[in-house]
């Protein structure tokens, strides 16, 4: 199947973020029960359901962040699009059946990497290289940019992308991390920029 | 002790870069016993020390890259810089006594976040609250940028870090993580680039 891949714009928010919407709750394959609110998947039963619909209730952002965030001057991340031809369109209509959001991020140690934050890819479309051509894609910006260093993470339950990722070169550095994650939010942070934490 | 805190410019690199060295193996605190090539402090003996100076030798950075990188067009990184007067210069004439780097990040689920690499204060200055005042700084430009969220990371020794990060709101979201951390770099990833994973 023809695919173009290619850097995203304003216009493709709209796709961008039911993709978002999507992959946060279809891709747990919780299958077939009950209907998620939000991605109108079908799901096992109400404690199935409860649990997947809360998953979309984690996502913070709209339509209109994406938009804000992503292609006003001093963008937050980049992204690319994967695109079908008209008469490969989704039953749903769709012919943006992909995306990938990235952004750099700097070591001291290492300078230079590309951070992938989501790769995506409606399922009626894997397997044909979509994804592969994405995270290539990204590569290929990355290096461009000077960067020798390509980061991601993956959700434990995740094993198809788990595989995938293996099998595109990847490792997993997660046992080898010498590091603690530190985190600082909502009230905390404001505390802090007030120089007055735990207040 | 007065200081100032301010954003950094391509002058202040040369201090950056020489925190940034020194950081890198001074705070394992290997103290006593021998000297390390690259930051001159006294460390335990030959085996200390060559664990000493594998670390520096980590740095794959140079002072002339973290001037193309924070401070030409589209920077991968920010960063602010602590200065104290003349009259409290350090023994070895240092008047740059600390400095933050930065970089933005974006999640699709929880929107803009901000990312500190480094925060570093010359032992000499510790204790005076210039840690906080960058961090606090940090966290007020995160802020003011849309950001809700500071993360970070400290690595598994230090527990002197820790236990500030700890004091200042921050936590350790380390075991909540409910994913892995990937990676690809150098060969892998140009081959990636070439849409040929692998080879």
């Amino acid at each position: 199947m023809d695919y173009t891949i290619r850097v995203a714009t304003l216009e493709d928010c709209k796709d961008i973020y039911r993709m978002i919407m999507v992959s946060r709750c279809g891709d747990r394959r919780v299958a077939q029960g009950g209907t998620c609110s939000v991605c109108a998947r079908r799901t096992h039963g109400h404690s199935e359901l409860a649990k997947h619909e809360k998953v979309s209730d984690q996502v913070k952002i709209a339509q209109r962040d994406l938009e804000q965030d992503g292609f006003s001057k001093n963008p937050f991340f980049q992204s690319i699009i994967a695109e079908v031809p008209e008469q490969h369109r989704s039953k749903d209509g769709h012919s943006k059946v992909g995306y990938a959001l990235y952004f750099f991020a700097y070591s001291s140690w290492k300078g230079r990497s590309v951070y992938m934050e989501d790769l995506y890819v409606m399922p009626e479309y894997r397997g044909k290289g979509i994804g592969k051509a994405l995270m290539s894609k990204i590569a290929q910006l990355g290096l461009a940019a000077g960067c020798n260093q390509l980061n991601f993470a993956v959700l434990n339950w995740n094993k198809e992308s788990m595989d995938f990722y293996l099998s595109q070169g990847c490792w997993d550095v997660t046992t080898g991390l010498d590091y603690h994650c530190m985190r600082c939010e909502g009230p905390a942070l404001e505390a802090l920029a007030r120089g007055d934490p735990k207040n």
